[in-house]
């Protein structure tokens, strides 16, 4: 499948439609019209057929998409049709969190590894992944099969890490630590700062005032 | 100020620019062209000045913007021309990491208290605050002025912790927990789910395949 430039707006709107498809499943609803979907997650319906237009014809104009068949359309393009392997890099509280966060395993998102530098956190349990050391991410990356790596090291090390995820192979990067990190052209980079999320609801409170 | 129904995802836009202007204010740039600021933090340039127009006018046609001026109403938009005090329900892995998180305090935000319900829990340091009990949660929001509370509880817990932290004042949430949970209308609730982020990942690693 050959896509170009869907805004990364549309591809987190599709997350949201396949979770809501997915309820719907487990509630038996087999047929479903884009205004059920839009209100069901607080977006208008002109966007819901937008965002699907991207992906070519899915619904039946007066009957709507069969819920089974939209569901399993959304999770291919959204790479969910499989499972993917994770490595995490940096086992202090947040990498921890990562590692035993729910949410990724229902999604297909399996942490297989996690590394640190730190010999006190080395050899710790989290969940079913013992902590090892950074020297064998080249290994481990090879042996899991793992394109995926997330970042939550200190800023100082980061771009250092991420070299050495590069150099290993892995082809998708998620970095929380703050510092601006560079990839090649041929990677994914994507950063999280967790503040804009509380950034979206000081602007809301200052709208209130 | 009155605004009308920014979207999202043009609030988490600013929320970048301003970044980016800080980083120019520090590199003692003065004025600086939507282009700049476009390729600085990888949008279009119209998309910039779409932004900014629900605002009012901010630029001069041929000069751009004066940085400092557009950073502190961006800011000021934002909320964040002032501090912002924060409570943290749950004192598990994310809500220590989300409490020592360091983009929060960069940003404004202020995490003054931490309460949970597990006596294993109540009384643990993390950062500069101790783990209180979850029956000090209205005598903490009155006595810390707190408008934001962030729910990091077991799914099972997070509409009973949410109403009370609606009854006990505080007008928008931040809700790690993957329940959905419900706010009166005016209060304003923000889930985060992480997944999504990988998500974004795994939707750009199967369009190259």
């Amino acid at each position: 499948m050959k896509v170009y430039k869907i805004p990364e707006a549309t591809v987190m709107r599709l997350s949201i439609y396949s979770r809501f498809l997915h309820q719907l499943l487990e509630d038996e609803v087999n047929t479903v019209a884009s205004g059920d979907i839009a209100s069901g997650v607080g977006v208008s319906s002109a966007q819901v057929r937008k965002d699907l237009a991207y992906f070519g014809e899915f619904g039946t104009r007066g009957v709507g998409y069969k819920v089974e068949e939209l569901y399993g359309h959304l999770m291919k393009i959204l790479g969910l049709d499989q499972n993917w392997n994770v490595i995490i890099i940096g086992a202090g509280k947040l990498g921890s969190a990562l590692a035993l966060y729910k949410g990724f395993e229902d999604r297909g998102f399996k942490v297989t590894s996690i590394l640190d530098v730190d010999n006190k956190r080395i050899m710790k349990q989290i969940g079913d992944v013992t902590v090892e050391s950074l020297d064998l991410l080249e290994e481990r990356v090879r042996e899991q099969g793992i394109k995926i790596g997330v970042v939550t090291v200190p800023a100082a090390a980061a771009q250092d890490v991420t070299d050495q995820l590069v150099a290993a192979g892995v082809k998708a990067i998620l970095n929380f630590s703050p510092r601006v990190i560079k990839v090649p052209n041929d990677v994914i980079l994507r950063n999280v700062d967790l503040s804009v999320n509380l950034e979206v609801l000081s602007f809301n409170l200052a709208l209130q005032k």
